[in-house]
């Protein structure tokens, strides 16, 4: 047998994309605690720690509050196929990408999908939901992106949520990259279902989905006719376990290292405190919109409507923006994102997540965008950028 | 806000039961490496990197070996899922807990499920197979546990593989506690989809589940007429990521981590070389085997369907099960698991894996598990377990 595979050596790499984020050094730590089993009275204890903290950043009281075992889009999965079932009807508000994968994900359920659009970087208005739920007759769920990844827009949910319920519908919503980033209340806003990851701006790696179910969720997946169409993340099932009290059913065997990281990452969430943390996420990400803008660049989203922990840049006519992302990459060591699906080509999307958004990072991504920029003959003054954040972070 | 979480602290655990097990102190240390891009020129290497590796272990030319962002029920899960439509018949072998529970999935992809039942601890007898697969018109799949975890037993897959393909049915196994422990030959055997788990003989902790899929199977995906049932798991999209050359499409942000601990638990086994591991497994298993006769205990499997990773051992009559599982574990640190299922109450199961597949943890247990049946007033003379477990090391 040939043994081909050499020391894993990973680089170190500022990571300011759309995720993953950089990982909090103690998360890493944590990491290394060790694995013990799922029964473990110690890891039940670990289990119920993670569920209070989670509750306090979602800030929800809901009994189901725990984290599902995969990455966000295994949160989506989970969030979607409890709730949706075949011949359930529901208003999916789609003005980006990973609202085009719930749509997906509610036909794989055999839901039937009543899309109310927009335009990529733009809101979806509450009237147009209201018209969506007038005319679709019976709708079970309508499900909508908090902070839209792919977009870098921020969509106000309680006008929504207000229509929804009045319309007896649950309202879903991702808030893969807002926890912990954005402002966030699902029991004062009056969300059923919410889901996020691990990766964004909890510092922490891939691998664990936060999600928070309502009373009325719970009830409508007591209520199905027929069983979830996954078993992995059915809640009915999972909630045996993590809500078990003395008597945990075994459902699978949970990541124990990865809800190491989710519980550690939660306590720097409590240490620093959450309206610290979305305070520093808007201050960073202003001092950063205001540096990009005076290199002469253009931001997507209007600014009232900007997601703090992802930004989407334009990028200017005549730039090759692989070049400019692959510049960062090997010669500053700074990642950055590309846009897709409609927006493929036209942005790049710059995060500045948890850990990472910090004054140093809004410094060292706009000289080395510059730096970028200046190589392909774009740019005013150098260093306009980064005089306009230094200015903005004083003025603030 | 208050933060309650205290400081993470995690006791040191024995895990000798059916997992998670102990993980190689060389896997903690390749977790610590850093988070990078899910398309990061190195990150994509060290995609390629596992594959190779993976098909080693599997003993598979299969293009498609990769691994699920999840554990290895997520592993059951795509294995099932990318297979099965509506209307599609199955048969499933059913001897234990994981055959059940892949029945319930089968179910909820809308597959007809035909079960060969056989006794919790006993094999299943290709006639059997044979008999259903005659009986049953087309089948499109036979899904059988190559080790099961609930029972013991290892189930020979040679003859039903070749008995499922003269039906025109694939063979779909799970190895989840038998990968990189017994002999598995996916290519030699003409398994068509098999899965397994990264914390059972791998050694590492629990968090993703490899897969392959040989050509046939992959067919029978491309020739679905519905969507695979979870999306998570699609492997028609995860190709694209995992196999897609220099263009690598977005499906899900992989767990960064666990990625790297899988692949330092491959290099690990590539270093002992893979028929090593299994001769270690089985001589650990013997000797153990040996130790815990000599004791008075009884085995639940006959001697020759026994699997080396996982033995069950009888709980004798007037035995308090949990209470020598919990003598184990808050007296000696050390975790087994009980029975489940059928089983409930009847037996003990307790893996020798991987790292943990050790000469010295056969003595380690056999001395607790002796020094806690005494304590029941269960024994012949102290000491006959660990000296019969030396003399068998010796003549072996």
């Amino acid at each position: 047998m040939t043994n081909d595979l050499s020391e894993l050596n990973v680089p170190y790499r500022l990571l300011l994309g759309p995720g993953p984020s950089l990982v909090h050094p103690r998360v890493y730590r944590a990491m290394t605690a060790p694995v013990i089993g799922y029964l473990d009275p110690v890891f039940i204890q670990l289990l119920d720690d993670t569920q209070r903290p989670l509750r306090t950043v979602f800030r929800t009281e809901n009994d189901f509050t725990m984290a599902i075992s995969g990455t966000g889009t295994a949160g989506m999965e989970a969030a979607i196929y409890n709730v949706v079932e075949p011949g359930d009807t529901v208003v999916v508000c789609q003005n980006g990408y990973f609202a085009v994968r719930m749509a997906d994900m509610v036909r794989r359920c055999g839901g039937e999908v009543v899309l109310v659009e927009a335009d990529w970087g733009k809101l979806i208005e509450p009237e147009r939901v209201e018209a969506a739920l007038k005319d679709a007759g019976r709708v079970k769920v309508v499900a909508i992106v908090h902070g839209e990844t792919s977009t870098g827009v921020l969509q106000p949910l309680e006008e929504i949520s207000r229509i929804a319920h009045e319309h007896g519908a649950l309202l879903l919503a991702d808030a893969v990259t807002s926890l912990a980033g954005c402002e966030l209340r699902i029991d004062d806003w009056g969300i059923d279902v919410c889901y996020s990851g691990t990766q964004k701006c909890l510092s922490a790696p891939p691998g664990m989905a936060p999600l928070t179910m309502s009373a009325q969720a719970m009830e409508a997946v007591a209520k199905r006719s027929e069983p979830v169409r996954s078993w992995y993340v059915d809640v009915s099932m999972l909630q045996n376990y993590w809500g078990g009290g003395n008597a945990r059913a075994y459902h699978h065997t949970p990541p124990m290292t990865m809800l190491y990281a989710l519980r550690e990452g939660l306590r720097i969430v409590l240490e620093e405190g959450l309206e610290t943390r979305i305070v520093r996420h808007l201050r960073n990400a202003r001092a950063f919109w205001t540096g990009v803008e005076a290199m002469g660049l253009t931001l997507h989203v209007e600014e009232k409507h900007r997601l703090t922990p992802l930004t989407t840049v334009r990028v200017p006519e005549g730039i090759d923006e692989m070049a400019l992302r692959q510049g960062l990459l090997l010669e500053h060591n700074i990642e950055i994102g590309r846009g897709f699906g409609n927006l493929e080509g036209q942005v790049w999307r710059i995060g500045l997540m948890g850990y990472g958004s910090s004054e140093e990072n809004v410094f060292a991504l706009l000289y080395a965008l510059e730096t970028q920029l200046a190589k392909q003959k774009f740019g005013r003054d150098r260093g306009a950028g980064v005089a306009a954040a230094a200015r903005a972070f004083a003025a603030d």
